[in-house]
């Protein structure tokens, strides 16, 4: 770990102004040598008014003047990475952002990678590793939801709740090792089931935060939705008129992998993700064949299913009863004659009329989706957990729990540690290995246990540059 | 005039980090009921880290922290506008953004229009007009030509030019109402002389600002040159090779109208704007006239003109002497007999030999573009004029000064204000009125004399939200 000195634009190119940030030991020394005011004796949280001066293009033997800027001195450890570091406050164009760089790198500093202030702030304990990922979230937040689940995590909402759960392991790992020390006496009963039940309040709080993950996922990437119908039933002018519809506000919003952007609404402030089931029609001879499997795949990966189809077309078949869904007729603006209508009166359940063309319908459709999607209502103590890392060091700690609880109620009385004639009772040493594990799980969440340098590569490089 | 608390996002939303602006009066009452810090103690150039909260969307009672932020604290007159102000640092969502727009204008403040932070520093004397429309210029500037014209414009070096000019005037007026003390006496012609010679230095002088502005405005808004040529001989193709050429860096700039994006590309720091050609084939009957009919205009709108043709095909007529003209032969790649070039050997002057297709003779082509633009190396000290409102106003000057001149020489001894028998001689009084006219044309540049509204809304309504 170095602590060799960053910068980065940290505000968008373009706009009145743009702020470029500095971290790092010779954050001052690297100013003094672009920037007319000397700030090594500035005090911590102060602003200076100065010109940011390029000296090897000098005219007249004075450098030349670069720009107008206000520079605000933080100094360690009270700044965003507990460095010394500042922000250069310049006009907003790319030309000077990219002239002060330039001149930053040349006398010393280097450009940040994607996430480095954060990671640093993160490695000089300014932050947890949740924490610091919930910048990242909180900077991409677009709605009440996802901003109010990352302002909790950033906090450290999320921490303390992990936190508990480790003193809770911890108590029971001193549980152990005292009837460890028991174990040749003839010890009651009643503590190993204090064992248990400690072990499942622990386990049924692990899966109240995991449980938590379908809504923090819903939320933060859009609740995923499927039209599913046949050919010409009006799929794509059915989406068109749902992403154009005034009432929902249209956003770009990447999706994890940060490549694949897919057709995004919110309506009513919850986001609902299309999931594609383009390119149907691919291979002439196997339409009916890759139309099923492709809808059957896009039925599996949506939490809510929109059946569509025409009034002369029966709907699809489709034998999913555990999600919800959305009977919808299409074209219902077409002189049909009413027994086409009826046709649907034999389907079972209840269906929405729409003119997915006209937008007839379409207000009654976005609320029953608003309905289907079924959100809770956030409140600001309740943990959700959005991150997929942190959902899957949940379910390992969850797995690695279920072992030891396993362990506990593998033997209704023989002492912990004692093998019987018919099975070898876990030893205390392997369940006390399992508790580590769980704890180990669980302190990768917070990055408070060691963490690999590639483990955090990998979560910064999600970040910009400039965070 | 009033002094009401404004506010808008400075920077380009998105970005790890924003900032928002806030200047007025009431600037820290307002901040007072967001922030969770007193600030109206704070000293100024001070920075204070705490969280904005939003108090009407209680939760426990406590309110809803928005966003942990960094305010910084100016106060009047140390700051852009000469009000009390302050910006919020926030993280870069724009959903964060718009609840603290929105907190701040529930708890007193207005959303700011179009460069009113800049108009309202012209306004309380922070800069002068020609200043502040540099600002708008500088963050606009996109290689180092504009961004040294700009920032030589906000440091004042066309003011302090202006002011020369305002002395010289001055002096003029004076010597002229020295004269006419002694109108009724037997004045020497040297005195005459006098006045003439110093007319015409301040003349000269505003000529040459004047002739700056071809210069200043090729830079600005780029060399405009026109590509003429028949049909086919790929006009299109060699305009696309060069707005992708590797070596020329597109950019999207906008025209003055912007509302007109035309194609530009930037060559060694130099902006050509090719003038768009497009529409010869719109009439089919009326090909030949419309096409020769537009090329006109083209020409005549252009700096510098590319005259294309293929090999078999003569170059278009076109009688023009004023402007450097570019012969240039496409489709060399193409298998022609060698009689074919020698064709052009009937031509005067010289070819560049192109294959807009294969991007042979492209290089050639584009060295040749920046040495026909001919555009002078800038020193820091030369003032050039960029700004349309600027040369009409310059315009007007010179042409107000132009009677002035021509009323001093007209009658080489009369005495001032004396009629002759042949032609009234213009009085003192008018050529005094004249001279008043002069440098009121140059306080509008700088807005030293009272600028209507409208033309003050005129210029800011140019600018951002946030500048």
């Amino acid at each position: 770990m170095t602590n060799d000195t960053i910068c980065a634009l940290a505000t968008s190119p373009g706009g009145a102004i743009a702020v470029i940030r500095l971290s790092g030991e010779t954050t001052f020394q690297t100013l003094e040598k672009v920037f007319s005011k000397k700030l090594s004796d500035a005090p911590a949280n102060t602003l200076h008014y100065g010109h940011i001066i390029d000296s090897t293009s000098a005219q007249e033997g004075k450098g030349e003047m670069v720009d107008d800027v206000i520079v605000s001195v933080f100094r360690a450890p009270h700044s965003y990475t507990g460095e010394d570091a500042a922000e250069i406050s310049c006009h907003g164009s790319r030309y000077i952002v990219q002239r002060i760089l330039q001149l930053l790198i040349r006398h010393g500093a280097r450009q940040a990678k994607p996430g480095e202030f954060t990671q640093r702030a993160f490695l000089n304990g300014k932050m947890d590793l949740s924490q610091a990922e919930a910048v990242a979230d909180l900077i991409a937040s677009t709605n009440a939801a996802t901003h109010r689940m990352a302002i909790s995590q950033l906090r450290g909402g999320f921490s303390r709740e992990l936190s508990q759960l480790r003193e809770q392991l911890l108590q029971l790992t001193a549980l152990l090792e005292l009837e460890l020390d028991f174990s040749d006496q003839d010890v009651e009963f009643a503590d190993r089931k204090r064992l248990l039940l400690l072990a499942e309040t622990i386990s049924s709080h692990i899966q109240k935060l995991t449980d938590s993950f379908q809504t923090g996922n819903a939320l933060k990437n859009g609740v995923p939705v499927a039209i599913i119908g046949a050919p010409n039933v009006g799929k794509s002018t059915l989406l068109n008129t749902l992403l154009h519809d005034e009432r929902a506000i249209v956003s770009d919003i990447q999706g994890t992998t940060r490549d694949l952007v897919e057709d995004v609404i919110q309506i009513k402030g919850i986001t609902f993700r299309f999931i594609d089931t383009a390119g149907i029609r691919r291979t002439k001879d196997q339409i009916e064949k890759l139309g099923i499997e492709r809808s059957l795949q896009a039925a599996e990966r949506a939490q809510i299913i929109i059946l569509l189809t025409e009034p002369n077309v029966a709907f699809p078949e489709l034998r999913i009863d555990s999600k919800p869904i959305i009977r919808v007729i299409n074209k219902c603006d077409q002189n049909m004659p009413s027994s086409s209508f009826l046709y649907h009166k034999r389907t079972p359940g209840q269906y929405i009329h729409i003119s997915a063309l006209k937008g007839d319908g379409i207000q009654l459709l976005e609320e029953t989706l608003v309905r289907e999607a079924a959100l809770p209502e956030l409140s600001d103590t309740e943990t959700v957990v959005t991150n997929v890392r942190h959902y899957e060091a949940l379910m390992n700690a969850q797995s690695n729990l279920q072992r030891v609880i396993a362990s506990l109620s593998a033997d209704n009385g023989t002492p912990l540690g004692a093998a019987t004639a018919f099975q070898p009772a876990p030893t205390i040493d392997l369940i006390a290995e399992d508790l580590r594990l769980v704890l180990s799980d669980l302190a990768e969440i917070t990055g408070g246990k060691i963490t690999s340098q590639e483990t955090l590569n990998e979560i910064f490089s999600r970040f910009c540059v400039g965070k």
